[in-house]
C-alpha cells in the first residue's frame, strides 16, 4: 500500500490507521542507509523551525538530527525565554510568521492542544514534539518502528506498561497504538498511578485483552516487552510512601532472569533509578536503542510530510 | 543602476539613499526564485554569526532562514546569560574573536550604537539586527520591499504612521526611508506618544508634507497604507489612561469598512491587542506577509554584503 | 609520519606525543585553503553535537564554525537549564541517546573526568571542549599551532606564562604540551597564584628548564613568546590586594616596548584588563589570530576523528 503524506500533520496518534503506522515503521527501517549516509540526501535546503517552548534535549537533538540527515537544515528555539514570548505574543501570531521561514515545523508547547492551533492555522506540516501531558505522537511511532524492528509482527505480542500510567503521556499514545494489533496488554502500576479508564474504554471498544496488576514480579515471565516508564517522587503525598512504591517496579538483573530469553526492555527516557545500571549491559535492554530508531522514524516522518521520501 | 554593496556594513537606514533602497527593494524581489528553492544557492558553506543579546525570534529567525535559503549557515547565540558575557567580556573583544568563526555577523544589542561599534572593528560585513531603541534598519527595508510590492511605486502614496510613534524603533527607520520618496505622511498617536520632533525636522527638511492628529478614524478612509504599531501599557502613569487611549487606536472590522479598498495594514509585529483577529482575515491585512517579504530582503542583503548576489 | 586519528578521542594533552602534536598542528595549518572554501567539503552531512553544560562563546562558535567549514552540521545546546538535565538525567544516559544523533561530540561540563567518562560510554568520539578546571585540550592544540606558525620551530623558544598559574586551566595544559618539546619556561605569578608543584615536578621529570618570578618586567627583554592569563578578582581575600598585584600583570605599550621585536603576546581570552586596547594595534599582539588558529586547529581536529582528513 502506498499512502501520500506529503502536506499532512502529526498531531496525534489517533489520526493514524494501524495500516498508516505500518506504512511509517517500514519508511523509517528503509531510512538505515540514508542514515549511515550510504545514499544521497533528498532535501535540498528545507528548514524544520524546531520550536521548543518546553526543555528537550532527546526529542529536538532526534528530530534536528533527523532534518540534517535528510539534507535539511534547522532553526528554531530551546528556550522561550528569549523569544518574543515574553514580549507578550500569542502562538498563533508566531506561528504565522514562522511559517515563511520554514518548510515543516516541529512544537512542543506546554498547553494542551497547542499543535493542533497551530495546524489549523500554518500553510507548512506541523509536528506535535510533545504537547502537555497527552500527546506525543512521535514518541509512540518510534516505540512502535522499534517493536516492529525487533519482532517482525506486532500481532500475538504480550505487552507490559509499567510504572506511571496515569501522567505518562507516552503511555496513552503507545496503549492506543497498539490497540490497532491483535496483542495482550498488562497494565503495571501501583494504585495511585493507575491507567486512565478512558484509555481502558478505549481497548475495550477494540476488544484488547488487558490485565491490570500492581507487581512487575507477577508478570515478567510471561510477556514480550515491557515498556517502563518513570515513577515521579512529586506525584506522592510523601516521600516514604513513594519509596515504598517505587521498589516494586526496579528493574534489576535479578528480575531481569526471570524474563523470557527473547523478551526486550524498552524505556521512554529519561530514566530515574526505575532500571538499574547493570542492566544496561543486558541484550534485552534496548532503551538506547529506541534513540536510534527514533532518528530513522522522524527521518520518515520529516521526508513523508515534505512529500521528498516514500 | 546597478551597485555593489560587497563587504558593506547595514547599520542604520540613514546610510541608504534612494536608489540604493530601490536596488535592494528590487533584488529583494528577485529572491522569490531562490526562496523557492527553484534556482541554485549561491553560497557555499559561507557562515553568518547571529548574535542576539536581546530577545527576538522574528528578526533572528528570518535571518537565519534567509541565510540558509541561500546556501550558507548559521552559528550564534540568543541568551547571552549563557556567553562569555557572562565572564565579563566587552563587545568588542566579543566580535574580534568571532569574526574569525563567520562570513557576516548580525548582532541584536540594547547599548545604542553597538553595531557601529562592531562595524569599525571587523573585517566582515555586520548588519544591525536592531540596537537599542533607535535602528532597525532591516525593519525598515523590509517595509520598504513589502510596499514595494504591493504599490509598485511609493511615490504619490498617503501613508499612516499609527500608534507608539515616540519609543518605538521602526516607525523612526521607515519615516526617513520614505522621506526620500514624494509621499504625504500621517502620523496617528495619543498626544504622550507623538513622533520626536527630529523626525519631523527631518521631513521638513526633505519637504515631505505630513499631518499629526490623535485618531485614526479621521484619516483611515484617506490613506493607502496604514503602519500600526505596538502601544506600550507601560509608557503609561496609569492603566486607566492606558486603556482610554488605546481603544481609538485599536483596528477592528468596522474601522478597517472605512478604509479605501485597495489600503493594506502592516504592523512590525509582535501586536498586543491593537489589531483584531477578526482583522487577519481581511486582504488588507498584509501583517503576516511581511514576514515573507522580510526573508527576501534579508536573503538580498545577506548576498549583497557577501558579494554573491547581485 | 602519518598517523591514524580516525575514531580516537580528545580528552586530554597528555594522551599526545610530541610527534603526534607536530601531526595535528601540520594538519591544521593545511587547513587554511579549506578554512578560505577554497577546496572541496570533506564532510558530507556528519553531524557534530555540540553540548555546552557551562557558559562559552568562543570555544562553541569556534567548533561549530570548524564543523561547517569541513561540510558538516551541528546540533547541541549551549544551556542545560533547557535540557532534560532539570529532570534528573545523569550524564552518561544522555551520552548513551545523543550518540545515536551524531557522529561526533564536543562536551563542556563542569564534573573533572566528564569528557573521559563519556569517552568509555560513546561509540563515537568524544572530544573535551574544557572539563573543569583540569583540562581544555584543544586550547593547547590551538597554542601550539599558533606559536609554530610564528616561529616554525618551537625547539629553542624561551616562553613565559604570567597571570593565573594556579586556576587557570589552559596554562596546566600548554606547559605540558611545551614540555615535549627543548623550551625554556618562566612563570610569572602573584605568590597566591603560583604553579601548582604537580605541573613543576612534570617540567623536572621532562628535564625543562623553568623560572618562577613574580614581576613581568623582569623578564619582558628575554622571552619569545608571552602567554598571559586572566587573573580572577574572586580569588583574592580582598579587593585591595587584588588591586596591588593585577598591576604587577598589567600589559601595556609600555611594557611591550622593552619586549624583544618578534615577541608575540598571547592570552586565551576573555581578558579582564591585563591587557590595555592600546596594546591590541601592536604586531606582537597575537591574542585575537588565535582564534583563527582554534578554527584551523578544531577542523583538523574534527577532520581527523572522523577519518575524512589527512
Amino acid at each position: 500500500m502506498n499512502f501520500s503524506f506529503k502536506g499532512r500533520d502529526i498531531i496525534s496518534i489517533k489520526d493514524f490507521s494501524r495500516d498508516e503506522i505500518d506504512y511509517i515503521c517500514n519508511v523509517a527501517t528503509s531510512m538505515k542507509d540514508l542514515y549511515e549516509g550510504k545514499v544521497p540526501r533528498p532535501l535540498n535546503g528545507e528548514i524544520l523551525a524546531s520550536l521548543f517552548y518546553e526543555p528537550s534535549t532527546r526529542t529536538r537533538l532526534s528530530f534536528e538530527s533527523a532534518m540534517i540527515k535528510l539534507g535539511g537544515n534547522v532553526i528554531g528555539f530551546s528556550d522561550p525565554t528569549w523569544s518574543s514570548a515574553v514580549k507578550g505574543e500569542n502562538l498563533s501570531d508566531s506561528i504565522r510568521c514562522i511559517q515563511s521561514y520554514c518548510d515543516v515545523m516541529v512544537i512542543r508547547h506546554k498547553l494542551e492542544g497547542s499543535s493542533k492551533v497551530a495546524s489549523e492555522i500554518a500553510n507548512v506540516p506541523i509536528i506535535c514534539g510533545g504537547s502537555g501531558t497527552k500527546e506525543h505522537p512521535t514518541q509512540a511511532l518510534l516505540d512502535m518502528t522499534t517493536i516492529k524492528s525487533e519482532f517482525k509482527e506486532i500481532d500475538g505480542l504480550k505487552i507490559a506498561l509499567a510504572g506511571d500510567l496515569k501522567y505518562g503521556r507516552t503511555v496513552k499514545s503507545l496503549a492506543y497504538a497498539l490497540s490497532l494489533y491483535d496483542v495482550e496488554l498488562f497494565f503495571v502500576s501501583p494504585s495511585l498511578l493507575k491507567v486512565r479508564s478512558e484509555v481502558l474504554k478505549s481497548l475495550d471498544d477494540a476488544k484488547i485483552k488487558y490485565t491490570e496488576l500492581e507487581n512487575v514480579d507477577d508478570i515478567i515471565d510471561k510477556v514480550d516487552v515491557v515498556y517502563a516508564t518513570r515513577i515521579q517522587k512529586e506525584r506522592f503525598p510523601d516521600e516514604a510512601e513513594y519509596k515504598q512504591v517505587s521498589g516494586s517496579y526496579k528493574f534489576d538483573v535479578n528480575l531481569m532472569k526471570k524474563a523470557k530469553e527473547h523478551m526486550v526492555l524498552m524505556h521512554p527516557l529519561p530514566r530515574v533509578d526505575e532500571i538499574t545500571f547493570e542492566v544496561d549491559e543486558l541484550p534485552s535492554a534496548i532503551y538506547f536503542k529506541q534513540a536510534y530508531y527514533g532518528v530513522l522514524t522522524r527521518m520518515a516522518l520529516l521526508g513523508l510530510v515534505l512529500g521528498k521520501v516514500k
